[in-house]
């Protein structure tokens, strides 16, 4: 059984530009010697599709797609993601489906059991889930166990609750399964892929089958998909493994005795783990590159400060667009230290960049002089620091106005977290490229990039300088904010482990900073709310993933409930 | 069997406070002579509690206001909607539940069966659906068919698409109930009332039992809930109504004769329908004061223009917050009509507001010459306009940090869903009042609220004068739209009703405009991702209840698909 795992990175709803994809894939495991060609989930529409799913004429569009596609494909067998009509009066109107295409038709059609409707998931709004979950289809004459990407993620073992009553797997295993296949849209997190290999080990080990996994590559909005399609033996041991963060063709050969139970021995690539910071940096830099792509743009303008924040977020989108499209423009304000110019412009230098400088102080004095009448007598407060960060905003717009770049907002995880950010100033942006980095992150991601390149791409006094805003003389965040190593402590345990500020004192936090930063994520929920998308890149990201009401008012006291 | 309904307008989170209202409700009710009062659901929590949920420390709160309510309640039973552990290994972690309470304690516990997920609802991310659907409970002897919101809307003759496979209604008729209980928090919608009516109507008369229907009321941000509590006859026949869009107890004597099948006769008020025109103006009446008061603020600033939108939203405004609480500023440029100032100043004046004009000439000037150096020798553009509308921007959001005071942005529908809207500029603010109002309907209500009050509130001029965004000389919408009746007619179609071009084009629509328009609407989501949260009033508001893919590319041609 030579199968190819075809890890295609589709644009959302882009069908004619996916039925490209899908079928040069196709064409290119024929000429190389496939029998089996497996697609990622959804393949057609691209993942997530989201609410294109509720017009009929984007799902009649995907199955006349489908069709097309089929019609064109002899001499192989694809198995090809999609959207699947319900045709049944009672329940959602769709199946996530996959089509098994044979000799130029749709042979058979399987449909997705378990349906994620948490974190950024919401399949429940859009699917049914299937009735005859422990159907097999037929692949190269061998009873096979298809499922679609959750299907595979429900093992007691691994996952500390259970959230569904089936498992398909074991129903397709005992109905007599003698390969898995799993259609996947598996969005990255960082040390998810390492999660993966022991939780499809322990699947394929149970089975006791091989399981090929295909999964989608590439940057939809939020999510990045990191790719790193795998082949697993009977045993769970690893076999082969796609690329990760690229489109790829992993053509594997699975013959008679792989079939069989025990330890087998690789029969293609598996590439080393990626290390955290490793991956981050790929999925940001790719999830940059396909926004700007997937957006219908080719130029970047963004804001620098001199700050460690906007210089790893031009570092990045060199990396993804090219030094040629990316031009920073620094703002310095009467309130602009020395170097904040001279460290935007030594990144700048080392980057290769196109780089302007605009002083903010006429246009300043300007609007401060409009105020006046109105604002007379009163101290001068947040008011005139925002003023600064919103006349900036509306430079940057203007660029991207003028020459049709796409601004990249600078913020990170730490300060988007607490509110420390001007919404309309340095919020301003098509895209939050780093707002799930923690600050300490941050550092550490810019000095991984200086170490990958071998050389200073991001100026050192910009990592290691005291971070400011800038917007009121001598500031820095230091003043407004606890440490951040402390602080991306306890938002790490507020935001990703959704702990109590009783619990996070108990780790020995000071009660007063946990209640103060508490207040701080649950006040800036209006912010956020208006902020760009982020890519997301941890297990709780702010946006789709992270839904949390405005006007609410949930006080946590320091006292334990007794209900814990 | 006497029962208080009790109409309660919770804060989100907010337990305490909520606390508070239903011990005050509970005593209200005993001290009227009621034998059982019913709250809403989630009443604890307030609706919707979103990702609240997800903190255990949330949900242990929440169980502990349960118990307090509890053991201070005698003399009367009480049905109270709260969040309830799922103690099962496997499922969801909650349960949307109603507590029985009698005696001081919780006597029974009934969870939902119907999880709502789909448009603003996602109770599937967090609930698990009820396992024992035909359990009764007993309220005043009487065994009584408890039930939560959903559960009532499952009827395959009113609504097109049955969603569930399950009708927990019919069950619980089945399982002998003598009365029907529904704790619900159904949000606003035009015209939903006369179908809730209908709907609760035929599910009273099948069961041949009485319903008592009881809604929370108030707004939780993009929601409006009206309230409308209902009692309804084993025949169908509405036999009470609370009042709409205010907090209500409405104590009825349901006697054993109104137990029996048949007509009956009211047995409290019944307000006549609304309007759609005045419940959508006291929807957003309501929804704003709510905002304000929930956020914490008590004042509110606005850009008035002069034109047709920010003149119905000041005074929705005044309406909601009082006129001594509300700023309306005029930032006429070199591009504003002499109308515009004197339209905006005989608004401030029929309202009785505080009134600036805050021309944004110098700063504009200023910011012009501060980008010369960089933009020499290119044409003005929509950059020029933009930037004029983002320093409008800048200076409402420091009046906004200023004074304390709620920054409403002013958007209506139409100009939202075509993106004739400048991000960071006139979409600044915290929340869009009317950006669910199509611009016809902005009309409409605008010429409501002046026969309503009996006299010019929004100046005529306002009204019937072509609009325009004055950002360049003599601009009018219509350079760049189709006429707003037209317009309006396509975008229902496009958004409400999810239909295809070629589906529009059938009705009698140029197919140009409408190919112009679908292109419009897809391409500017990148906007809408960024803008404050908005009143929804319409079956598909922007916002929650719309999610659709920003780097995506459906593109509709205009012949039907072959599947369609």
């Amino acid at each position: 059984m030579k199968v190819a795992l075809a890890q295609i990175n589709p644009t959302v709803g882009d069908l004619p530009y996916n039925e490209k994809l899908i079928n040069n894939a196709i064409d290119r495991a024929k000429d190389a010697g496939a029998e089996v060609v497996v697609f990622p989930e959804l393949a057609i529409t691209g993942y997530p599709p989201k609410d294109l799913l509720m017009k009929p004429s984007f799902i009649a569009d995907n199955l006349a797609t489908l069709d097309r596609i089929a019609a064109r494909t002899n001499g192989i067998e694809a198995v090809v993601g999609y959207a699947e009509r319900n045709h049944h009066p009672v329940g959602r109107s769709l199946y996530n489906a996959a089509a098994v295409i044979r000799d130029g038709r749709v042979a058979q059609k399987h449909y997705k059991s378990l349906l994620p409707t948490y974190d950024v998931f919401d399949e429940s709004r859009y699917f049914e889930p299937a009735r005859d979950r422990n159907q097999l289809v037929e692949l190269c004459h061998t009873p096979v166990g298809l499922s679609i990407c959750e299907d595979l993620w429900n093992d007691e073992r691994l996952i500390p609750r259970r959230l569904y009553h089936q498992n398909p797997i074991k129903e397709l295993g005992a109905a007599g399964a003698k390969v898995m296949v799993n259609c996947s849209a598996s969005p990255f997190v960082a040390g998810k892929q390492k999660f993966r290999i022991e939780l499809f080990g322990a699947q394929a080990k149970d089975a006791g089958t091989p399981l090929i996994y295909v999964n989608q590559v590439g940057g939809n909005d939020e999510l990045v998909f990191d790719g790193c399609s795998m082949v697993f033996g009977s045993g769970g041991e690893l076999l082969a493994q796609a690329k990760a963060f690229e489109e790829d063709l992993l053509v594997v050969d699975l013959p008679p005795q792989q079939l069989k139970a025990g330890p087998h021995k690789p029969i293609g690539p598996i590439p080393p783990l990626l290390g955290d910071l490793e991956s981050i940096y790929l999925a940001l830099v790719l999830g940059l590159k396909d926004y700007v792509r997937k957006c219908g743009f080719k130029k970047i303008v963004l804001g620098l400060s001199g700050g460690i924040d906007s210089a790893l977020v031009c570092a990045l989108a060199v990396a993804a667009v090219g030094k040629e499209n990316v031009t920073g423009v620094a703002m310095p304000s009467r309130y602009s230290s020395d170097h904040s110019v001279a460290d935007a412009k030594a990144l700048a230098e080392n980057l290769g960049i196109a780089f302007h400088i605009v002083p903010i102080g006429p246009a300043h004095d300007c609007l401060e002089q409009t105020l006046q009448p109105i604002f007379a007598g009163r101290a001068p407060d947040l008011t005139e620091e925002n003023m600064q960060a919103r006349l900036r905003g509306n430079i940057l717009m203007s660029f991207s106005n003028k020459f049709g770049s796409l601004l990249l907002t600078t913020g990170n995880k730490s300060e988007v977290a607490v509110g420390y950010c001007t919404l309309y100033g340095d919020m301003c942006g098509g895209l939050a490229v780093i707002s799930d980095v923690p600050k300490t992150t941050v550092w550490a991601l810019s000095r991984y990039i200086n170490e990958r390149a071998g050389r200073e791409l991001i100026p050192v006094n910009s990592i290691t300088k005291p971070p400011s805003a800038e917007l009121r003389p001598g500031q820095v965040d230091q003043d407004s904010l606890p440490p951040y190593e402390v602080l991306d402590a306890i938002l790490y345990q507020l935001i990703e482990e959704d702990r109590s500020v009783a619990e996070i004192v108990a780790q020995g936090f000071e009660p007063a900073t946990v209640l103060r930063v508490t207040k701080l994520v649950d006040r800036s929920e209006y912010k956020r709310r208006q902020m760009a998308p982020g890519l997301k890149v941890t297990s709780r990201a702010f946006g789709v993933g992270r839904r949390v009401p405005i006007a609410q008012n949930y006080q946590q006291g320091l006292e334990q409930s007794s209900y814990t």
